[in-house]
């Protein structure tokens, strides 16, 4: 086990009801904020009334700023800067999914900051202040919620970039599992996909000595692979929700990372795929998780042989090591078409040959590598995405 | 799962050598700190120097006060309270075990408040503010590092009772594993039934619905079950006792409570035995968590089951889930016996009867029943207390 520093002081407010409570949580920090959101569904489900009323309550004055897509774009970033900046805005309320969260804690960075917030998302300025920001959660995926990050699509050249900075954790999130009963089902599974995947990054380690987390990584895993199905076939399974709800958030508060080499080459290298064709995040992680795995695999056997073993039941023999491991990568393809995703880029219907391109924006130099299990060059990465073709 | 809160904002610096940063981390908070300890075993080790290092280092004054017993003492205390107000003192630093680091929660609550601290432990007075303490862990066991509890004894009736603030959370905690190298055996595996009993009071609930958090639970157990007889062979293995060290945080902080009822029967009546009799209380719950096992398993053999399943690899049978859910508990016991602890009173050489005067000061009045598993009135308590006989 590596040495490590963990703090995670962001508030959970958990279960049926909670987002009443907002308006009392909000006027701790601020008694005029911007309410950050995507689109209609919010409207559509009452949430975005609730939330009103829960705020006026509270002495709360409001201004809207609707309209955040997925794989959030740069320049609603740029306007609602703007929009704090002339309205000495000191709070800013997340209302949605990862992708609000996100583009909720670009505006909370860009807001104190002189130059353009994209310095920050291409390592050009290192932030010094935040806005702090409060979240009401309606998809669990991101883990944006608890976490230190946040990733930004910019529309010129299509970089999708992330940050991560201690002071991005939200200071409370409120998490109703109920508030997700009426996510498409497509949208449930991506989810599933990129939470998952946040515990995959942290599970395929190079680190020594890491048995508890690795066990609390198999528990959460195994709390998606359970729940995520029963959810698709009961999208009003409130207790089904809770699971994996809360699972999500564990996934990506850094608890599970704790004293671990991480790695996010599967992540990186979904962002230049998502960023140039747009495609949902977690269906591009599907796609290139399980080609990465098989890339990499041979690099530690054992591990992933543990990973079968405990995660996917495989039954493992002594004598044959990488049938277990093999086993246990084909049963994660399995359950992701299972629950509805593609598992090729073929499936998402990719049949573009940019691949040294997203291989070069993935890596930024021609030198570098990316990820830490299997330190990947240009060539592996284009040979990954080879690989994911199907 | 039920609606639950959860924020744990404890610093925790973990690894080898991470005592060096104490000063530092106090320095945030004040240029003056009460340091408080136990016994010789930290100058014997040279931490009680490295750490005086760090606070001169840092330019930060600090009182000494030692002489922490385990089953900490009201009276030292009250000694401890008038040292800080005698000195202007607005830190606390617990170098030590959970019993300094509980100690010195009573200080911290005792110091703004007029009247005398043990109010707060028999309910006559609720506590608003705390000085702030920090941490550096010795012993893993109590998990206090990052919990809002303090257990204090008074000596005048030898009453054991807790407090639970969220205000008593340390600002950090330090954590070296390597600082637990010289521990006695009989004290490791203490810590062990301590942790393990941390875990288990939460496990058994009857909250339907909280698979993640069983699984956490599980995960948790299974690292102490694992690594705590590899300790007691090789007592300098860092990673082994970094797995121990971490587990023991992770089982007390909170997270593995979340969204369920928790119990506490148990550790409630050991306060009695440890209160009265002045066992170490790991010892004290080895012998009445079986025991209260035995006596409650029948309300939810299925939970039991899967107890013994999941952590103990027990195989199940369907038509036989009675006989896995006993033999779990024996294993425990087998467990527990293996790693050098008593599981009955008769091992801890108490023969005395004093069961009726336990069961009454446990449930603090006739008509009051302890834990919610199993509510239990007097005469359940007797019943356990004579089951864990042997």
């Amino acid at each position: 086990m590596e040495n490590f520093v963990f703090q995670n002081p962001t508030k959970i407010i958990f279960g049926k009801g909670t987002e009443s409570q907002v308006g009392s949580e909000v006027s701790q920090y601020s008694k005029k904020v911007l309410f950050h959101y995507g689109g209609g569904s919010i409207k559509k489900s009452g949430l975005f009334d609730r939330v009103i009323a829960s705020l006026t309550e509270a002495g709360i004055q409001y201004l809207e700023l609707g309209g955040v897509k997925p794989n959030p774009r740069l320049s609603l970033v740029h306007e609602g800067i703007k929009l704090c900046r002339d309205n000495d805005i000191e709070f800013i309320l997340a209302v949605g999914g990862g992708s609000v969260i996100d583009s909720a804690k670009a505006i909370a960075v860009g807001v104190p900051y002189d130059g353009d917030v994209w310095d920050f998302y291409v390592n050009k300025a290192v932030a010094e202040e935040a806005l702090p920001i409060g979240t009401i959660l309606t998809i669990p995926a991101a883990g944006s919620e608890a976490s230190i990050g946040s990733v930004i699509t910019n529309e010129d050249g299509w970089y999708k970039r992330p940050i991560n900075y201690d002071m991005l954790r939200p200071k409370f999130s409120i998490l109703n599992p109920a508030l997700a009963f009426t996510l498409p089902k497509y949208q449930v599974a991506c989810g599933a996909a990129d939470i998952m995947a946040h515990i995959m990054e942290r599970y395929f380690t190079n680190t020594k000595d890491v048995d508890l987390t690795d066990r609390l990584c198999e528990a959460t895993l195994k709390t998606i692979i359970n729940f995520v199905p029963v959810v698709l076939a009961e999208p009003d399974n409130y207790a089904a929700w809770a699971e994996i709800m809360w699972a999500g958030t564990v996934a990506h508060n850094d608890l599970l990372g704790t004293g671990r080499a991480e790695d996010w080459a599967s992540h990186d290298i979904e962002h230049e795929l998502s960023g140039i064709y747009d495609v949902a995040h977690g269906a591009g992680l599907a796609v290139i998780f399980p080609a990465w795995m098989k890339y990499v695999y041979q690099h530690d056997v054992k591990r992933f042989a543990q990973f079968a073993t405990r995660v996917w039941n495989v039954d493992y023999s002594v004598w044959a090591p990488e049938r277990a491991a093999l086993e246990g990568i084909r049963r994660l393809e399995d359950f992701f078409r299972r629950i509805g995703l593609p598992t090729t880029l073929n499936d998402l219907g990719i049949v573009d040959d940019r691949f040294e391109e997203m291989a070069s924006k993935a890596t930024k130099s021609d030198t570098a590598t990316l990820g830490g299990f299997v330190p990947l060059n240009q060539q592996d990465i284009v040979d990954i995405l080879a690989m994911a073709r199907g």
